[in-house]
């Protein structure tokens, strides 16, 4: 490692600490807010203790999964022990157990603060208005934002100057960054798909036996699904949707610097490496400078100031990295590709919310066909989510091609042009992800103002200050619709670069095992790209396979749900049938919120299981079947029926919510019309398709494409069992 | 062309003449059949007058945009008329014409005979049972079946013949056919989701008022749009599943003789040429036989006899394929490429069947959930609709792959198995639709049976004769749903070899163009397929716009069927208005059925327009800017997400009619309770599913393989505008 890789290791190492000073700060700021009511005290308590059980219990499990896994890998990746030697082994082995914790680590941290938070917001409410809550509210969750960077950033760099900077591991960076990427990946796979069962669960139970059975009111304290509906959204929406961003920031940073790593010429890996770190630490940076311009001022808006916090911070990367290219003479057409990448991500956004922001056609219109009934409410919701694909898959593709044209120009030889290219598409997903602590903020700021809300009405606040979280909370779901949106472009380009570092350490490989490829001027292997043509049955015969995974694995979570919310309504019937007093509201009877939680956490997990491990096995088996084509083919369609069925659950999924919200706030009837009894259903389908399936999705498809990965020298060496 | 190869053809078309007058015999025995009772004479005659007007607006509508395409493809196609010479052009463009009039007679045909059958079918359960009964729908049906494929073998039999036999045109074979291919997809496209739209808006719309909102039965005279749903089986399920079949089989088979055309070995290319032909022929040859078998017998069962009509054909195609490989020198592989189609179509068929009978878990255990309210009835469809794409896609991956590996083994160098390989596929296209006469038959069937049960309803025939047709009904929806799966899967493999066949072309003008490739063994071009890499991110910008089509296009289909259904229950509410007496069913007053019947006609051609061109224009412009190579994933992207998307959508569909109708056959509370009111809207929101949009993208992914390969040259000289 030369001296300015070394400085420029520290700096962005560094820049994660002082990410966790201010995250600190924040925390210390919230915590010291006063807040003396009882009850919400007690109810916050709850929702606190019934978060970190279902944490808790989820960590075992996947404690127990991430040590099977780590055991495997020490045994047989990247190549069985006894071939390849113990060390690499050890090294993928160890930090995938590292990317699992630092990973569980941000999520813990970012349960504390928002279960803290959300007491405090509705305080601040009563006390300081909807200026203080806010701020209260959108720092409770930048905690969580700089955690999740900052850990990422961290963990990468000390990675790469670890593996580079002592001799014996040089050869080792891209297995060890893969393993630690991978760890990312399976928490992120137990957090966003069992906090979305969890969720869902709750939310569903809550609101068919309370609302539509008994017709009490959302968040009254009688129903005893209500707690675990909060917790839901705490371990959905802020450990889950953490994990989630988490996983796609390391797999983009990763994919990025292994298909850099197997760079040929020495000069430019060097800069293309220290554009990666560079890069990263600036959108860290940004992030923390963007935090604190969030706030609301003199404007009674808090989605205006959930944007200024977005915009600041885009706006300062970009500036900074053209900056940084230009003193550290970095490649302007890798700056490019990011520039682009982040500018996708917003397109994508704005897209989503044109699907999903009640003041344009799609919501509207699906609000006024709920007058003639549920079925019209389901085709208009289906019929515009299906629309909404276009605009992101556009974007995607765009993103692709002209991130990749645009590095490839920097390639000296023709042949290197694709390998510059791949790279251009992952740091088209680096740029888009620079931003990524200020969306995991606005996102955690999201269930964190809804608690409020819910503990507000609980505590007896009064309507004045319900209407304040109110407030707070529907500039949440706003800002909600365009970080998913933004979510699921970073996730796409963030597997097509893993579909790229798949293809890279495949063709190391194949030089490495003499099985083709030559020497380059630099004296380095070059293997043309010869595995993976469409024409090729085999490839062709894995993209058909892949393309159902989403499908099937969308399928196997919501029937989770399904199975899942009926153990729970028949449980908050049996509490309505055998607590007395309870329906009534009798001074004194509780329901036992816990055992609903318990439900809902034991569930979640058990459900979780069919459909994590259909999708690693069917991997596994296509690729020890198919070997590397069709496993290359399986990724292509994994990700592309991947990215249709996520943009589709999730926008519909959005658009319910509002068309629903919309008819409450008196349009089309109001509550109590037809409309709404449609629109109610509209949102009860939606629920599980943005809240559990849609989203999981993408972690889905980077947990197999990073499987796919790891196993390549297996699928190499074994792959195709001599059928072809 | 050899004496060996005219008999063939020659043969072949006699077959085809042969079934033209089995179905002309058929339809005097069917039209002979007694029927005298008023009622139903006038409702059918209601019927047949108003499926006639659809026909012919529609065809009206088609007259112009096929003249319109033929003049684009007189000037343009497949290359400029100024650059390829005139001669090309005119053949393409004709034969383009002649396509679209082929179809349109089978359409027309079929209509006409489905529209006597029903009446004659009401009328046999009354005078003759249900054998006889039977008899008069299956045989009505299967004049559509036997019309059909012997109008698809009659042309490309004779369009072979033409072009080999006549000197002067012996070069244009491939562009002829894809010409003639590109008309019968015109014309489905207008069918099918023409057709769907039409049958959709008018059932939705009959179901809301009628049955919803006033509270009178299904198929009560009283409902103004009573008539257009039973027009609208007629035009969606004979018409549009006719045209549909009609289309794939066409493009089955061009598909695998343009494949066959350019391959370089004369003597492996006659005797492949040779195989098409004579499995076409005896294809149709064991579907007459097929269908003269198809008869109830002793035993009362009317599905155990659609059954053995399909176990017959498809065991006598077997049976006399292998045979005129043994005897005329065919080759092995190709005879177990068409079993291995013929084999994963039966085995689709069996998935399908387990995801939509009422028999099986998923439709019962979705008719349970609905207890809980329609919400769960939407989830557990879509659930398991999800669910049900994976047999179906390993199906259709197994069979790409086995063929593949199977014809490959016949090719004499290593160069050639990709071409051969593809050939493979293609011919389990063929192999597939070997049975699509008896397919068709059975299809047709059902609109027959369900039509006889509504007259039988409105002409007052007594309980137990609507018991015999409701017996022939349900027999014919269970069928349904097996030949609803071997059509997705047919069209998938055509659709797979289709790409083939533009990759074939293209590679074919590469070399022409001077652009690479170069003389093998035999003095004939090769060109190394190399334009469609999965790395290239042109590829990948085809392919992830390529996949969003499809969702588009359907969801622009079911917005269609909202929005003129919309108008057509205002229409109903206007009538039960303004009608005095009506609804009250005071004698002589009579709804004006012919209002509703025109208000789905103009709308369905109406809304289809969108769609249509959405997938046209959307193909031609990602050519044009794109090039071959992102053509080439743009079709890839669109076979892959068309089939997920169909699959889906028709399976769901499928299963909610089916749970409906189990709730109604007196299971979890029956007809009036909650559970029903919950399968009802699920069943409404599944009809636009299984019969607008899933069955249509069938279509609209044969149509852009189509454009794509006649607009081949266009793309390759100047698609990439130079940018790539």
């Amino acid at each position: 490692m030369d001296s300015t890789t070394l400085y420029i290791v520290i700096a962005t190492i560094g820049v994660g600490i002082l990410a966790f000073i201010v995250a600190y700060f924040l925390y210390r700021w919230v915590k010291k807010l006063p807040s003396d009511n009882e009850t919400i005290e007690k109810v916050g308590g709850h929702i606190r203790r019934g978060a970190n059980t279902f944490l808790k219990r989820e960590y075992m499990v996947l404690a127990i999964f991430a040590g099977i896994v780590a055991l495997l890998i020490l045994l047989f990746l990247p190549e069985p022990i006894w071939v390849g030697g113990a060390l690499e082994n050890v090294l993928m082995a160890g930090f995938y157990l590292l990317g699992t914790l630092l990973s569980a680590i941000a999520g813990k941290v970012g349960i504390m603060v928002a279960t803290t938070a959300n007491v405090k917001t509705a305080e601040a409410a009563k006390r300081g208005g909807i200026t203080q809550s806010f701020l209260a509210g959108f720092r409770g969750g930048s905690v969580m934002g700089l955690a999740v960077v900052a850990t990422c950033v961290i963990g990468i760099s000390a990675i790469y100057g670890l593996t580079t900077g002592v001799d014996s591991l040089n050869d080792f960076t891209a297995s060890t960054m893969l393993g630690f990427s991978f760890g990312a990946s399976s928490l992120a796979l137990f957090a966003k798909a069992g906090g979305g069962i969890f969720t869902k669960t709750a939310d569903i139970s809550a609101d068919l036996v309370g609302k539509v059975q008994y017709g009490i009111p959302e968040d009254d304290p009688r129903n005893p699904a209500v707690i675990a509906d909060n917790v839901g959204d705490n371990v959905g929406d802020v450990a889950g949707m953490g994990a989630d961003l988490f996983d796609s920031n390391v797999a983009a940073i990763a994919a990025a610097l292994v298909i850099a790593i197997n760079l040929d010429d020495p000069g430019v890996r060097n800069n293309f490496i220290q554009t990666i770190l560079v890069f990263s630490g600036l959108g860290l940076l940004s992030t923390i400078i963007g935090i604190l311009f969030a706030r609301m001022g003199k404007h009674d808006n808090p989605s205006r100031a959930l944007n200024i916090g977005t915009y600041v911070t885009t706006g300062l990367f970009a500036a900074s990295s053209a900056l940084c290219t230009w003193l550290l003479d970095f490649s302007w057409y890798v700056w490019g590709a990011a520039i682009v990448g982040l500018a996708v991500g917003t397109i994508i956004g704005i897209a989503t919310d044109y699907y999903t922001n009640d003041v344009h056609k799609p919501v509207q219109q699906t609000a006024k066909l709920s007058e003639d009934g549920p079925a019209f409410t389901i085709l208009s919701g289906v019929s515009y989510g299906f629309l909404s694909v276009l605009p992101a898959m556009i974007g995607i593709a765009i993103a692709a091609v002209a991130s990749f044209m645009l590095v490839q120009k920097a390639a000296p030889t023709h042949e290197l042009a694709g390998t510059y290219g791949m790279f251009g598409i992952s740091m088209a997903a680096v740029g888009m992800l620079s931003i990524v602590g200020i969306i995991v903020s606005n996102d955690a700021y999201g269930p964190i103002v809804d608690n409020a809300r819910g503990l507000a009405e609980m505590g007896g606040f009064g309507e004045e200050i319900v209407e304040i979280t109110d407030k707070l909370d529907s500039a949440g779901n706003t800002v909600k619709a365009v970080t998913k949106g933004f979510s699921i472009g970073a996730a796409g380009l963030t597997v097509v670069s893993l579909l790229g570092a798949f293809i890279s350490e495949v063709n190391e490989r194949i030089f490495n095992a003499g099985l083709g490829g030559y020497f380059n001027a630099y004296g380095n292997p070059v293997v043309p790209f010869k595995y993976f043509n469409i024409t090729d049955p085999v490839v062709f015969f894995g993209i058909i396979i892949g393309a159902a995974v989403p499908a099937v694995f969308s399928a196997l979570l919501m029937m989770g749900v399904n199975k899942n919310a009926s153990r729970m309504v028949a449980e908050i019937h049996r509490q309505f049938n055998e607590i007395e007093g309870l329906l009534e509201g009798k001074p004194g009877v509780e329901a036992e919120y816990d055992k609903c939680i318990d439900i809902a956490t034991v569930g979640s997990l058990k459900e979780l299981i069919p459909s994590g491990l259909f999708a690693i096995i069917t991997t596994i088996l296509v690729g020890i079947i198919g070997g590397v084509s069709a496993i290359g083919g399986f990724l292509l369609g994994n990700i592309v029926s991947g990215l249709l069925l996520s943009l589709f659950m999730s926008n519909a999924g959005g658009l319910w919510d509002n068309a629903k919200k919309y008819v409450e706030a008196g349009n089309n009837g109001g509550v109590g019309s037809d409309a709404h009894k449609a629109a109610v259903i509209g949102d009860t389908v939606g629920d599980p398709f943005k809240d559990t399936a849609g989203p999981s999705i993408n972690t889905q498809i980077t947990v197999v494409s990073l499987v796919a990965s790891i196993c390549s020298g297996i699928f190499l060496s074994i792959g195709g069992l001599g059928l072809f």
